[in-house]
């Protein structure tokens, strides 16, 4: 089988993981290419996953001739220049989340994606490709739990990475955009439905200055869809015990419940606290293996030349709810889409 | 000590259980009277438990000398009258949830309790007073999980007991109003907060005769509390596992999660299906204890001379704010209250 | 229906929890009469439950004719002697486990029993009376599991009782009689055989006092029975998370395990520890209403004149085995039974 | 860094993960040349995973200058022979458990490897490995949880694989042999202690033709070691649940549990069965980060020049006490070691 060779744009610490993938992890890819603004780390990162390619030019890593695909793994708001690049360079792109910072530059993304239809274009939302979430979805659509009535979803961080998250928290877009976008994303996943109605909350608990971002450190929102599932998400920045993302899902025959308990091993420790089980502290642990399967799944979709899913569309979709839900929480009331 | 001479009005399936509790299970209290419009389900109750002041007429027994106090089980849309009969008579009142089927009744109520403050009154959210729900209530007291940030709340019932239920949907005043004020007393009692702001939404996902009634079979509700804390509760009548209600707190240094596997026994069953727990089928057994333990408190409060809780207030304000929901749901709005 | 009326002698811990069961726990028993050595604390009870007839002579709480059945709660020592003051009276008896505090003075209980086949007599092991051991060993005949392989049973104690645990230790026989005696009566009643080879062992892991009374901290037994299942149980004096009993019972067509979490209520608590779930810190606790469940069986038993489980050669049976365990710790040898 | 070159002799369902592993999944190793004495099989793996060198004959692998390290996954039979093979040829070795089908054997192979004392040797126990099994190691030598009273260990295989597990018994050596062996290794390794005295029985519960080759489908066996440990292991062959390793450790300050519920995912599935965790149906789905982590630690073994561990040694004593089981078993006596 020959080996999709990819080159991979930003090494930040999310970069570095897909690098590592690829190089390491995904049989059919291949790491070709490496690039970011700081050349150091580009190459620390290249020689030790042994690439030769480094650049510091994301155009001119679209434009090596080895290359095949692009991942583009940058700041959110240089990834629609990205794709441009790549995608007019010919490559094959596989984009993080989100697809950019405002639903603009989501309609150009779709333009430059519409533009190569011979390209495969994937948007790495990464929860759908996780083990437990993807047998939560082939038991709905094997029936198991009937019809859906309600999704339920929520995204903790642990309070152990306050200190980073508030650093970024400026720039972020706030937690509708940078954090519960995953859950916007799990429930249309989920559902097959749209939003229709939809009213945020949310308020700063713990961390006041959030305020000044026009955010809440802990936020929810209530949707109904267009076929009349009901959803909830709620997105948190201070969980004592850990990186907790779980999934809900509510049927007329059952219901799935995908890790209500975020523990980060098979182990049950008893002591003086009770029976516990500790959690995960960082979402890059937790989601290891999705990131691998998305990889995966973009490497068979470019070999077998069909659509990866998320779509572009998904990503505009997506952002334009997040921003729909902010505006909401902003005004604090309930908006019919 | 002296035990509380307790007469009881109704004996329905939750009658009968008060009654055996009162006779059998609480020391502080004795099994005085029994009344019921069917004179022979009195008259066998009485048999079994050992009483013999057996009534058909509710006032008949609140005038009854040896009575000092009577707990009120019977239809939702008599329950005022009957406080009046009692509290007319002398007589402490406990009275089963909800107060009454409509604000201004539950205010007539307040009327008669306020006319009689040497009498103790107590209305039956039972729910407070399981020994799981006491625990988490002092652990929040307690500073255990900071600031609440959100609370959860669901309450389903079986499927396997969906006749009985569709038999009495017409005259439940729906599901808000039969079902969904239980959490919201939780989320009052919790929050010590009242809310602000709620949406309510829901639908026919599985029998649709719920359409009839101006109801779902299944509904939602998010709410922003005065103190800013974020509530959402769910409601379902077509639970495949069993009778499930769990409460979530989610807090500034921690969460606690009440019941999230409805677990009947502490067996877990492994066989082709899993690693299993069979959960509670029926509401009674799930909560036995806590009928039992708030009859305690009611003697209690009769035996000290101190104000008891949930109060003739709360059953206004629960049963206003579920109203409230009941409109939100109908005109598909947000409500500011 | 007519109440058994019941005396209990012994007004220790267990003592007083039998007592105030039957006054107010047990509907078809009322408490008759108290005898304790310590007139005072015999005195308080009394007072406290509503009794009048108070002792300190067992004989002659034995003699009263009001008293039908006594309740057996003193010291292990003594067990047979009370037995025989009850049953010469006439009166039927529920005497507390261990029956004797070795197989001489049992041989002779049942010589007592025989003597009064007219009487009921029942043995208080009361975790066969547990909710959640009546559904195993329902399952379980009921075929669930298909043919019993192996029975695990765990007694583990919390080490924050330690200190009344060391005071008792040089007069309770050691772990297999004081503790496993419990795991070797559910082996027994759970497989419906006997034990045909047996290997104990065991050591002085924390608290080396215990070696001084020719006994471990902890042990740990396993056994062949008769029909071939096999069986391993374990009991420790210093568990940190609380007081844990649990059993699992595997078959040819599943397994079943009681308390492999012994949480001692249905929340579970997240913060920094992880997902916990709070155990148990005493015994009472865990088996209050298993302590109710034996005593309305005992009053079933009398008033349908059938005889009572465990019996008074299970008691025999049991301390053998125990003693047996003893016997092939001390020697470190398997012993052929 | 430079890959270590290692050629897979054996492609069964194992050798063929390895392989995979080797080849896709360990950044440290590349995989080079493929053996088994079906050519077709091994030609189809190795064209799937890129490799041109293939052999029938498992010294031409061993003789293959491109070769530095030799990954051995015959039959059991076979092993020290291919030892043999590879570390004359000047190998490294990696070679799958268990070490050899007699001790005789093993102490040859002791023999081959000390005779090359510059080659790394390392033995395939893979639960060593494991995340959670590190876990818990880690949290032992921390002194998390004091020291260790008791290991119990379970193998359990489900009923759904029965028919490949009885076509492969009566070459398997017995459940001792073939499945407790990696019990008796996680308890040496838990405890490093070794066993002073053991007690093993067994049956034929289900499969009574187990008894046709001196075995039984279920077995157990106690073991008390030098340092005093207890350990307690049992294997079966018939659960109905799933792949069923757990491992639990007692301590005198707290108690580790490993898969007391071995679910394949984080999905809770509810429905008329309950609360239910769906199993692991395979070994290889639950060991496949396992091996993967093994196959790293060799690769870095051989990198930095240090000992491997599972040594031979541990090959050697665990097949000891494997035989010493299954001779207690046949005699059904304890043995003192």
């Amino acid at each position: 089988m020959k080996k999709l060779k990819i080159g991979v744009i930003g090494m930040g610490r999310l970069g570095y993981e897909h690098a590592c993938n690829i190089a390491n992890r995904v049989p059919q890819a291949e790491l070709t290419a490496i690039c970011d603004a700081d050349l150091k780390r580009a190459e620390s990162a290249a020689e030790e996953l042994g690439v030769t390619a480094v650049y510091t030019n994301p155009k001119e890593l679209c434009s090596d001739p080895e290359v095949e695909a692009v991942a583009i793994v940058t700041d959110t708001s240089s990834h629609v220049e990205m794709i441009g690049y790549a995608m007019d360079a010919g490559k094959h792109v596989f984009c993080e989340k989100p697809l950019a910072e405002n639903v603009e530059k989501c309609l150009a993304a779709e333009k430059i994606a519409e533009a190569h239809p011979e390209l495969i274009f994937m948007l790495g939302f990464m929860r759908r490709y996780d083990h437990s979430y993807q047998i939560a979805k082939r038991k709905i659509e094997d029936g198991e739990i009937g019809d859906i009535i309600l999704v339920r979803s929520y995204s903790q961080d642990p309070i152990s990475i306050i200190e980073g998250t508030l650093q970024f928290a400026p720039r972020s877009g706030g937690q509708f955009i940078d954090m519960s976008i995953h859950d916007i994303d799990l429930i249309r996943w989920l559902t097959e439905s749209e939003p229709r109605n939809l009213w945020a909350i949310g308020g700063c608990y713990e961390f006041k200055q959030y305020k000044e971002w026009d955010d809440g450190d802990n936020a929810a929102c209530m949707m109904q869809c267009e076929n009349d599932t009901m959803a909830f998400l709620f997105a948190g920045r201070a969980a004592a015990h850990g990186s907790h993302v779980e999934t809900e899902i509510v049927g007329t025959r059952g219901t799935l419940r995908i890790s209500s308990v975020p523990a980060d091993s098979m182990v049950e420790v008893m002591n003086s606290h009770g029976v516990c089980h500790e959690c995960y502290q960082d979402f890059i642990s937790r989601w290891h293996n999705a990131y691998v399967a998305e990889m995966e799944e973009f490497c068979a979709c470019v070999r077998e030349n069909r659509k990866a899913s998320p779509t572009v569309y998904d990503g505009t979709k997506n952002t334009r709810i997040a921003f729909q839900c902010k505006e909401s929480f902003l005004n604090n009331r309930m908006l019919t889409l």
